[in-house]
């Protein structure tokens, strides 16, 4: 985390950025949260990041803490103030502060934090290495479309995957199908190059950089289709990778134990990372 | 809450007991917690709810903050302090304070958050009138035996109730079987005055209350099957009820439109009351 946060109405040093131990994502996990990339100086598909900000929000009854032009405002203030060119814009919003009780809580403001972080996004060795994932059981509440921060069995994958010396856990269903990885959706590319991602619903997160992908497969004349897929076809898959915000697109070489193709990136996956790195600066929405 | 908080090593007045927001507690869900009722002065079934705490502390690799004999110490404390005869004492521990990671971080001491609260539990029409519940899909994450403070979807079905009017949403599994309620166990009483609730696994909260009320029921004589049941067999059961910690024994005379009985709290449930309230002041442990 930069130097300085925004904290319900101020901006605060990193150690005085606080919040009450009633807050109700403290308590209740009653909250949802965004990450935004920052590549350039420019906020990556800030508009469908708000999208779904308003709809994690409106599913969960909070109102949004203040216009949608007030919150661009203060992500850009904080960028600033922090000197943030490369890196990431985390916004979370909670139903706010009220006495312990299950029940929302009647006239109650939320409480809105941002944060900020640099991060060297070239320096990063998974776009070039690829990285491995396993595979665990999807044990999340079945709104998963609701991007909340109660992200425990999320934390708890991701650790498993460290352990395992795994960039990312991919989350298997009661029916074997792969459900996404513990914070990125997943993929497969099939032996005649064809993306192969879990459709819309609430059994994922309706990842932005997924939509951005599909758009770029589209235009690119990138063959895809929009279904489940098991563990089984993924191991025996021509290519995997992961997007997220910050993974963009990881290549994936690994499975558990089975290697894929020549145990090396794709060439499908690495040209979508082409294609979404043109994006991300060609595709810039501020200013 | 009281007046007065405990956070971190320190008692703090209401108005400044705040946490960091990067507290793993705010950003991840990543804690557990646990509610004692007390009575007369005294903690009821201080033991187990602290043996639970251990529990889900282990389950998701948090350790314990301090001494379980310092943390009772600090309870004390605090409820001297705020002069809380009858109320609660909350207990929240959670991974403590890191750079938002979802792998847990290392080197990082657990937060430990505790409050209090007056509650006259003689003033609560409910143990008089019984209450009405009615039922939701079960929609939390799969590992409900931790006491985790990912509360969203209880915090949701919590709602639903309120604004039908209920006290409470008992939620339903794929099966068609009630798992528990958003904030207590959920029981129902054959024709033949057996007690029927499901049986502890990772679909439920192991209830303190719970395991109290199986114990008075086995000394008393009171017949119980530790069984899941269906929506249909609660509506046509001859009395229901559910118990918490400070739900104590709650008699259920509704369930969606369905009224139980004679739509007044049935004789079981109403002894099981006395019987629970005889063991919370013979039963204490503490002093």
């Amino acid at each position: 985390m930069a130097r300085v946060a925004y904290v319900n109405g101020r901006y605060l040093t990193h150690r005085r950025a606080a919040v009450h131990i009633e807050d109700r994502g403290y308590q209740f996990g009653d909250g949802v949260y965004e990450v935004v990339t920052v590549l350039a100086g420019h906020m990556v598909d800030e508009a469908p990041h708000l999208d779904r900000l308003e709809r994690s929000l409106a599913s969960i009854e909070i109102a949004l803490p203040m216009s949608r032009r007030a919150l661009q405002l203060i992500g850009r203030e904080l960028l600033r103030k922090n000197k943030v060119v490369n890196g990431l814009l985390y916004i979370q919003v909670t139903r706010g502060v009220a006495p312990r009780d299950h029940r929302f809580p009647e006239n109650v403001r939320p409480a809105l934090v941002m944060t900020t972080k640099h991060i060297d996004f070239a320096a990063q060795p998974k776009f070039e290495m690829g990285v491995r994932v396993i595979m665990i059981p999807d044990q999340r509440w079945a709104r998963r479309d609701i991007k909340s921060i109660g992200l425990l069995p999320n934390c708890l994958g991701k650790q498993r995957a460290a352990e395992a010396g795994a960039y990312e856990a991919w989350q298997v269903d009661a029916d074997g199908l792969v459900t996404e990885g513990t914070s990125s959706n997943a993929w497969i590319v099939t032996a005649d190059g064809r993306l192969v991602t879990r459709p819309l619903g609430s059994e994922i997160l309706h990842g932005v950089t997924r939509r951005a992908i599909l758009a770029i497969a589209a235009g690119e004349g990138v063959a895809f289709e929009e279904r489940p897929f098991s563990v089984d076809e993924a191991k025996h898959a021509a290519e995997a990778f992961v997007t997220s915000a910050t993974s963009f697109v990881t290549p994936v070489v690994q499975i558990d134990d089975t290697p894929l193709g020549d145990g090396t990136p794709g060439p499908v996956s690495r040209r979508l990372l082409e294609w979404y790195r043109d994006y991300m600066v060609g595709g810039r929405n501020v200013d």
